[in-house]
């Protein structure tokens, strides 16, 4: 019954067993392999564009990669006040953008709310010199509370933003699971919404370490200025190959999806489950594979006793993630466990 | 007949064996998980000393993040002029020290001057408020011409940068070759001589991406920073269990210690045969796996003729570079090609 | 009328003077003349303690070189989101800090609501490394709504801030309005209340451009990095003596208590008019120099068509600023103006 | 017998006038006052272009600004070993480039050599991901030596960094030296030369506190970036015409040629005697106002005694500075001094 995080679940064998097939020979370094090339294409062909990407072994490390080449150190990230970069990496944006500022913008369900972002990019005009100006909108898909932007809820947001010059982030963790539920291709939900950078992660649906920061054509001519800070940052992993096959065998015969789809289905047996307990309330829809919960007393109690690893969250409610290899008895067990 | 970089060779199979092992169940992340713990202990038998250690994907990462808690931002590293943290890291502990500077010296095969160093400390005084001043010593072991520092001549770098308040750092991104080749203890190369801080790589001799920032007791209390840095800078993998078990094999019965000693081996054919040859000669002792050569006109074209992989430095030599898995007949057909 | 900012103001004839006065000879520079030591020695006097400081040319200087020295670069300072620090320094704070964060936090009159700061120091733990621990508690006196917090207001935030581990920045820009304000002495205003830095400002009250960071003895022990971030900044001046000169004749005879009560006065005079035109509403207290008001269009449009100087505040009110140097006949003929 | 620095040295009286002249009234703040613009019209008719210009209280900043918009983060500014910026700054420019790194160059008379010059761009080529490729050569003007470049030796640097792609950054602290020393025009001695930035001094020629950042045509488009930094490093003075006045008073009827020649024939007419004093030799030409000079134990000690104050400069020779108002028995008292 470990629902803590999909971090903390196993990579699925298809990947562990690619680690092992491109164990062979020399290979070179630093992301000039065939592998790597191979992800490459193969990204090109599923978000039906041209794209140039760099790998990392983290989605903070990722995120904040992306961030850099976007938000020039005087200049600012719109974010959800909820929302990973603000809340869960430890300044990595500001590190890597050399002192940026995230303004965290309220909305409900960690969406960031569209009068809110109205008003932010009102009070912080581009022209002023006092102040740093918005640079950069920034969307999790999934976000933080367990929930998928719609594409009509995403252009809400992207226009406004692009109208005032903003470039748009996606930080796309879960971005298989957002992708899974919406049921719209990997382009209409990034460059063709106006996304200019996705960072894709599939560490948390059965990779080891294998995130890929991808630069869509409106902001490839910063490709070499990202190649240089993943060196910088001790991101350019010498034997590259290992995190590119990861990603070659997850996204290979749809597997990321089929990952992504087994988990949302985890979650929402389990979402269907405790909202018919007594005690229990949903925090939020399920979109994807994490469920939020308001748990009265004595079912937290239960579960506590059962040993039902779950994570009390900061806004007090208790997170349920589902993994790729969750169990059917682990959701029954847990299911039973809260019901008493 | 592949020289070109040990970061080209494949990883040690029993490292992908013990990837494999890892991959069983759910584990704590962010390295809280058992397999971290057994390599922190193993790591304290092999060094006879309480340490705290993080883990890193690049000996660049493990460098800057060891720098990063040792050198204040408005502070200056002393280094040899061809050390890898000043030619080959993108610049990656100025980005980590906030702006920290790297003071180049020189030194004959890449081994900093002791005069020049006391010049240095002379010439940057701790206490003039115009000038950076040093904090740091940062010697790499094997250094970037493939040679080993003697515990003497260490002591002749250590004693006088400790007594001017400095701190050391060991890049040791080929540490188990140095160690194989001086026959001393780890504890007798490293802390016991003064140092601080070593860098243990463990990527270039036969792992995937796998390297160790360790911190002997005289900088435990910095243990803090330098966690709060490794998830700054992304570092912090969430999935830590597949480093960590790399280590562990890695470290397992000696294994480290024959990877690097056949490495060496294959140098030394190697530079035996390569010194016999007329229109070569060696640039540098070959204290490691590790070989610098210079080669006149007609062998640099026959080699390339035959297709042999080796990179031209910087400095005219060509070097070449024996990994764990070089084999016998690609050496002799090394010679032979280079004999002609 | 013009009424734009306390910075279009001329300085106080006393202050050109002084400077004058200061130009005779050779001094030695870099702040170790006999003016600057004067100066040290009367702000040991008047805030009855032992303290080190240095000078800066500019409010925003002070500030981030203040917060420099209190916030490490993955902590956080938690300040009212309407604080200068936030909004009007383009980033200076992130950029001294080498990418530390600003939490903004509400409360009505740009005063930080006491629950909001308890909220923060829940939400935001020191011991969670995956997110930037609260390093500082800056207050703004007077602050962005031209209002002082009280004595009792300032032990309220003061005391969980310190009890949390929080070092507490004052920025005061205006320092002297509020300590004339509120009639307690400098040294209650501060350490006495907990403060460990004040930024001294004395360019809003009569000065050409002179600020003091002022180190009291709970933080003296950062004293020398402080003067090298001075240095490294930028801000530390080769002639000193005359930053120095104006501080001097500025603490001279309480002429900087004088200028701060002159400003107030008239900024009363001119609110107490204004609340008594229809069509204007007082958006805040007035304790200082500022008078913040609501004007209905007829009301703005008159001021206009009359030349009056103010500034249209982004929140929808009209922010009107007394200086030392106020004229009655201004006051009389913007409230003419207002009342058409 | 004051030769410390010119920067112990008092303004010059027309400076103070002027400061008191510019305190009338109400005036735009940040630099939008009717002195700053003229300032900037003067200098466009001084240097025969257009340019763009901020302005700073002192030369670190200036450098520092000025490099912060010429050296991206990842990238080198090659300067000489002895470079005000690598030695005196405090590492001001990693920190304002964002930790950009400094590669020092050796040369005689703290002028860059050519074939080092030539090296440095060979062995850190432009495009290798690897190393932080040259952005900028910085040259100063007066150099640390108190030589100046001639035209020629100019030419002979900037054409090869010129070709590969490189900014050149001007030191210009005693500008006006070596300026009036050289007889060119300043237009020739800059931007026709192939400079694109130059930081002009007047604190070290007769000022208070003034100096300016300004761009040329090939540079201008960096214009908000600079004043951009210019805030968000504290260095926007609010009340910006007091520095706006110095220079203005400082270039008007050519007083800073005026300064600069006085200074210079102070140092000449030292030199020269020096010279003939057996014990003592320069260590330089002396082409502005300072000298540097080798001395026996027997005069260094007869000076000492005499109260002669000099600096000890860090290659082991004494440093003299004339400064605008060194007179003549000053000089002669020095002289008798050290002779014995």
């Amino acid at each position: 019954m470990n629902f803590l995080s999909d971090t903390t679940a196993p990579a699925h064998p298809a990947l562990i067993e690619a680690i092992a097939r491109a164990n062979e020979g020399f290979a070179p370094s630093y992301g000039a392999d065939a592998i790597s090339a191979r992800v490459e294409a193969r990204l090109k062909e599923l978000f039906e564009t041209d794209l140039k990407l760099v790998f990392a072994v983290s989605g903070t490390a990722a995120n904040a990669l992306a961030l850099s080449v976007l938000c020039p150190s005087d200049s600012m990230v719109l974010c959800h006040d909820e929302a990973h970069i603000h809340r869960d990496e430890r300044g990595a944006p500001e590190f890597f953008t050399g002192g940026g500022k995230l303004l965290p913008l309220p909305g409900a369900h960690a969406k960031i709310d569209a009068s809110a972002l109205e008003d932010a990019l009102n009070q912080w005009p581009a022209d002023f010199v006092h102040a740093p100006p918005p640079a950069v909108l920034s969307l999790s898909q999934l976000n933080e509370a367990g929930c998928a932007y719609t594409l009509d809820e995403i252009a809400q947001l992207i226009e406004p933003a692009r109208a005032a010059g903003l470039k748009i982030h996606m930080d796309g963790a879960r971005f298989a699971s957002a992708l899974a539920g919406l049921g719209c291709s990997p382009a209409q939900l990034t460059w063709k919404s106006g996304v200019d950078v996705l960072c894709l992660g599939a560490t948390k649906t059965g990779a080891l370490a294998a995130e890929a920061v991808i630069l869509f054509p409106s902001v490839m001519d910063r490709f070499a200025t990202l190649q240089a800070r993943q060196k910088r940052s001790g991101h350019m992993a010498p034997k590259m190959r290992y995190i590119a096959a990861q990603l070659d065998a997850w996204l290979a015969d749809d597997l990321w999806l089929t990952l992504a789809r087994d988990a949302s289905c985890a979650a929402r047996r389990l979402s269907d489950g405790l909202a018919r307990i007594e005690g229990v309330s949903l925090a939020h829809p399920v979109d994807g594979n994490e469920v939020f919960a308001r748990l009265d007393g004595s079912v937290a109690a239960r579960l506590q006793a059962a040993g039902a690893g779950f994570y009390a969250w900061p806004d007090g409610s208790a997170r349920f993630v589902a993994s790729w290899c969750t169990r059917e008895d682990e959701i029954t067990a847990l299911l039973e466990a809260a019901a008493g």
